[in-house]
């Protein structure tokens, strides 16, 4: 895993994937104490940035091996990409989904032309259920997030930061980056290290879920004690991964752990203030930086919004509570 | 007002509006039966493209003559947008508001800076208050859209049009404009004039107050019926503007007219497809096209979503509406 494999996935990406702007607002700055900006990847094709390491997969293999088709196992968002990137190239997909995600997310998969196997997150085991399939019809797994060329699909977001950071005379900053697995992190991590060394990712992570903040203070790989039960659907993944935990223990600094509350406060903020949806997981960096002031340095912070995929009724109850 | 304007105005711009992108989504395009390109301006600085006019019209004079401050009458976004661009040049700026517009947007005013003055559009004239307090204190007055240094800014947003229309290989296409006064359309049609003639733009306007329509079909000035009464407050104004009425009868092509409802149900598909906050009225040319199909031509057609000022009441019962 190294920086030629990001700037190799930014080639293929080119001209299929949207430069997210970085957007700020002078509310948010007061409520922070300093700069913040915010890279939207909410706005990215299907929703999140899962696009990026979608299309990096699905684009490298040879058109031969493409053709039998990819598989992936996702919450949602992941899914949405690998379906998505699969369809603009004209192979099938089959997304294997918990029978309780979102159901946006599930629909979104569906229309976005993937055959969807919903399994029971009690009962059934995704990994045999993922690895029978691919094996009976020859289709290549796509991993969420222990996948190099996943990695390095979500690593063009942190290519782009570096160039965004450059041009607002930003040297130096904390980069708050919403982790689940640590693709997203660990990409842009790479990115920055190679690009803009004077910016440092923090993972940001939900309470209840902090495994990637607990690892990186132990630095050894801990696990959650829950699977489920938060709002924060994106990024719950029950440890850190084994390629992805290595990178952000050698370039990351600790972890941020926000409330669900701070979520939704930040979700709210982001629709005031920024006119951009965030689901609660894409809105933890964003709570961070907002609401975790005191645990961050320096007179500019950058985070990301990694999703926008949330049903209407959970994003109606947090304007509901978070706005005046 | 000619195109070299809008090109100075982008040139003043450079560094300080942000370029918004051109986003889609596979869901608007089925429903649309077309391919919908959206232009995002309520990503814009202040929530609006009327940052666009507002930093044209306070960069353009001499330090000196700005020094002494600008005033405008805005229901919102037109004095947020000229507030924020008078704040960033370190000017003092009044904004004129009427007691009944959004909360959201007199609170915004007076946050970025400006002083607001609140008057009774039953019983108080405007344009007094105005010109008394311009003339009291020296401020240069700027107005919302008859105004040629507006036009230009507005215009900046057909320039970005143009580019990443060709970008896509869009050459021929109506670009669907939500039409107030018609600064933004105005401006836009003139830039496309210059660089993308196979652009056309058509206003779209929500039913009951569809003076540009109704003029470009009569060819002379109408009125509007109403002056208040719809939730699209953005672009409820009296009558089309004497300088951009002119622009567009010679390059509008017909406006397009849409309900209340279908204004609310854009929104929630913004929401849920595009996860960008629109406004009602910045939402009635997105409803053009999905819902007015009939009435538009060829395989693409383009969008401007125009601002995302809405309070969070109206967008929850948007979404309560018109989200399954």
């Amino acid at each position: 895993m190294n920086i030629e494999m990001i700037r190799a996935a930014r080639d293929r990406l080119d001209g299929h994937v949207r430069r997210t702007p970085l957007l700020n607002s002078p509310f948010l700055d007061e409520i922070a104490g300093r700069r913040v900006w915010v890279k939207p990847e909410c706005l990215q094709h299907t929703g999140s940035f899962k696009f990026r390491g979608g299309w990096s997969a699905v684009s490298a293999p040879s058109p031969e091996d493409r053709a039998r088709g990819v598989i992936a196992f996702s919450s949602g968002n992941h899914g949405q990409g690998v379906a998505f990137a699969a369809a603009r190239h004209g192979v099938p997909a089959v997304i294997v989904m918990p029978s309780d995600a979102p159901k946006m997310k599930i629909d979104n998969t569906g229309a976005l032309g993937a055959e969807v196997v919903l399994y029971d997150r009690a009962t059934e085991n995704r990994d045999e259920i993922t690895a029978r399939l691919a094996a009976e019809h020859g289709l290549t797994l796509i991993k969420p997030f222990d996948e190099p060329l996943v990695i390095a699909g979500q690593g063009t977001c942190g290519l782009e930061i570096a160039e965004q950071a450059a041009e607002q005379g930003i040297a130096k900053a904390d980069v708050l980056v919403c982790c689940g697995g640590g693709g997203l992190a660990s990409g842009i991590a790479l990115a920055l290290e190679a690009d803009a060394p004077g910016l440092r990712v923090r993972p940001a992570e939900p309470e209840g879920f902090d495994d990637m903040a607990r690892s990186l203070r132990s630095g050894t790989i801990e696990r959650n004690a829950r699977l489920s039960g938060s709002i924060c659907d994106a990024i719950l993944t029950p440890q850190p991964g084994e390629l992805t935990f290595p990178i952000l223990r050698r370039l990351a600094g600790p972890g941020i752990v926000v409330t669900e509350d701070e979520a939704q406060h930040a979700m709210a903020l982001a629709f005031s203030r920024l006119k951009i949806v965030a689901e609660p997981g894409g809105a933890v960096a964003l709570a961070a930086a907002l609401f975790h002031g005191g645990e961050i340095e320096g007179e500019d912070v950058i985070v990301t919004v990694s999703g926008g995929n949330v049903d209407a009724e959970v994003f109606r109850l947090a304007l509901e509570r978070f706005t005046g």
